[in-house]
């Protein structure tokens, strides 16, 4: 894949006005490129109409492809690998996968089938990358250019983490952190420390944590972490350990480089270090997923989906000139929990012309979306709605 | 397919000890006949290793491949068509299908394209055929001999029918049903009433039914129905009429043999006639899902299904020995509203031995399953939890 059409890509993908121009600078419809790259072979199962193909690793849900039924499916849900999937042998035989825990009473490894009789939940939770929303860094950061797809909301079965840890007695004193650690094949001829997946979370985030192994009913897919992937609702994707082998607590974070200097929010210019803040507890976001570019006069559903990160969304609001004046949107369908996101709705009529739509949600503390994005030199984090607005013409 | 075939199928697909017996004698496990049939093309994107395919127009979801996490995936959902499907075309431009409504003060034809437009509301609902459960009946109904798995909860998204009877002017005074007709091409040579698929309801399910263009999240596929279906919750399967291209308020019930005669519960040897209950609101219904045949001694988690059909659920039991002894199980995750149903579990200590599990539900209004099935012509309508038990080998 050369530059030029990266640069092009990339600009296509931001969804924007001036995307939607310079597409037809560029010749070609913003929904025209899905079919330049196939979907790679461990994810030929997925819906490559409802899917951008970034790279083998990296695969983004289409903005008009996000529905209203509140789960995203498993045909539909981004893919975001730090490193090649493992072989697919380890979810031929789910049950025999082991996972090491550390840093309790009685440590030692369980397998999942021992796992499984320990106790189940299910948690309606937002997955989302750390780095959905780069594409509108006015900097480009280096990183996959994801718009707003690199979300979903879906449902995650799986035994309580604190259940384990209870079968286990209990945790040691002093411990702080709640460590996992990925079963990827590292490459030859790295430090490991500098390509492994293991992360930290702050301990109070055990209180939510699930090992699954379901994913909106289904066995968990490979793709997604299968056969078994520490869940850490929310908190960004990068914390959720895919193939999970080791869950310890620990005094201290990972000394792996994806926690100590990946993942942080630095300075544009700066690299990441560990005074700076990790990538853990999402904040409130919304985005508005239709009408995207142009919609007949009269009366428009404009649709969009919102959430709290790590605490519920309280509600979200609508605007049509951008961000000169609000109205308070409904949202549709169950709530799912503080975790899920809720899919809104406000009807507007609308004369011919064009228009600003931007969305900015609230969630149960009071913290509302901020306007702008917090510039950092990874293009992280970006919950500001000026940027995730959709310039819409009504004819 | 021979009938001898059929016969040993039907042993199989019990699920109870009877059938792992006959299953040894001819031979086979009762999981080894999945490769019999392919799916059919119009189904070949769903997950062939999740489903019993009975017939062209009739897949089951196997019993085990019900999992935890509430919704039932697009790829697992059992289909059940009274006619073979349109052709695809009609949803590849989902806005252009027709639906015409009348009955209402200003009868007309809108689009689907119009119809999002009106309003869009999520529910989740449990879809269950009539026959979920024929397989059990001792008289051997004619019928696909489905077990439990004719049955599965999704999301569907969609305008409510009430906003459109709204935008139309409001219902004509004095008519008693809502009337539903599908789209499919109707066989040469037929009396059209004695094949159409037209179901009516009486109009107070109007409250919760939707037009629904969404199927958890995805444009509501060919084989479910789309590009629009007549969603009535709380309601058999045959009531949600597939590529509904007329909703109409009507004073009778329809004159479609499907009506009339069909889809009655009558007494077993006697056809259906008018006077007889029609298949409309499910009752109370639960199933065990897991373990099934055979599990190590010690923690057991048995997990199942349980939803109260037309009202809410209120509470599952299981029982460990066929029904003499009861305790509580737990529902697990969200809750998405009346028509949805809760996975349930419950933890158990099991020596080794043989045990017969058995589950039974209670809705809100007290109603609770019965130990028996009502046996009836066409095998219709079975929520007896007797039938539905699982015998196990503990080991």
């Amino acid at each position: 894949m050369n530059d030029t059409f990266d640069l092009q890509r990339r600009q296509v993908l931001l969804g924007s006005a001036g995307a939607v121009a310079s597409a037809s600078l560029f010749g070609f419809s913003p929904l025209s490129l899905a079919a330049e790259m196939p979907l790679p072979d461990y994810v030929n199962w997925k819906n490559p109409a409802a899917l951008i193909v970034h790279s083998a690793n990296t695969l983004e849900t289409r903005r008009e492809a996000i529905g209203t039924s509140i789960v995203t499916s498993n045909e539909q849900l981004f893919v975001r690998n730090n490193l090649p999937a493992p072989d697919a042998a380890i979810v031929a035989d789910p049950d025999a996968w082991t996972v090491a825990f550390q840093g309790v009473k009685n440590p030692r490894s369980m397998t999942l089938g021992e796992l499984k009789n320990l106790g189940v939940e299910t948690v309606a939770s937002v997955l989302q990358c750390s780095g959905n929303g780069r594409g509108f860094f006015a900097h480009k950061p280096s990183g996959t250019p994801w718009t707003v797809g690199a979300a979903g909301c879906v449902l995650w079965s799986g035994v309580p983490v604190s259940a384990v840890v209870d079968a286990l007695g209990g945790i040691d004193a002093g411990l702080e952190y709640m460590t996992g650690t990925g079963g990827e094949a590292l490459p030859d001829g790295l430090d490991p420390k500098s390509v492994m997946v293991e992360r930290s979370v702050p301990l109070k985030a055990l209180e939510h944590a699930l090992l699954a192994w379901e994913l909106n009913g289904e066995p968990l897919p490979l793709a997604h972490g299968g056969p078994l992937r520490l869940v850490v609702p929310g908190y960004y994707g990068v914390n959720n350990i895919k193939y999970v082998k080791q869950v310890a607590f620990t005094a201290a974070q990972s000394d792996a480089k994806i926690q100590t200097t990946g993942y942080r929010v630095s300075p544009v210019g700066q690299k990441g270090t560990m005074d700076q803040p990790s990538l853990w507890e999402m904040p409130v976001k919304s985005w508005i997923t239709q009408p995207l570019q142009q919609v007949k006069a009269g009366r428009v559903l404009i649709q969009g989906v919102a959430f709290g990160g790590a605490r519920a969304v309280q509600g979200v609001e609508v605007s049509l000139d951008a961000g000169k004046n609000w109205q308070q949107a409904r949202f549709v369908g169950p709530d799912l929990g503080p975790f899920a996101w809720r899919p809104f709705v406000l009807i507007a009529e609308l004369q011919p012309g064009r228009y600003t739509l931007a969305s900015r949600a609230i969630d149960v503390q009071g913290a509302m979306q901020p306007e702008e994005r917090l510039d950092n030199d990874s293009g992280y984090g970006h919950n500001g709605w000026q940027d995730h607005a959709v310039n819409l013409v009504v004819v």
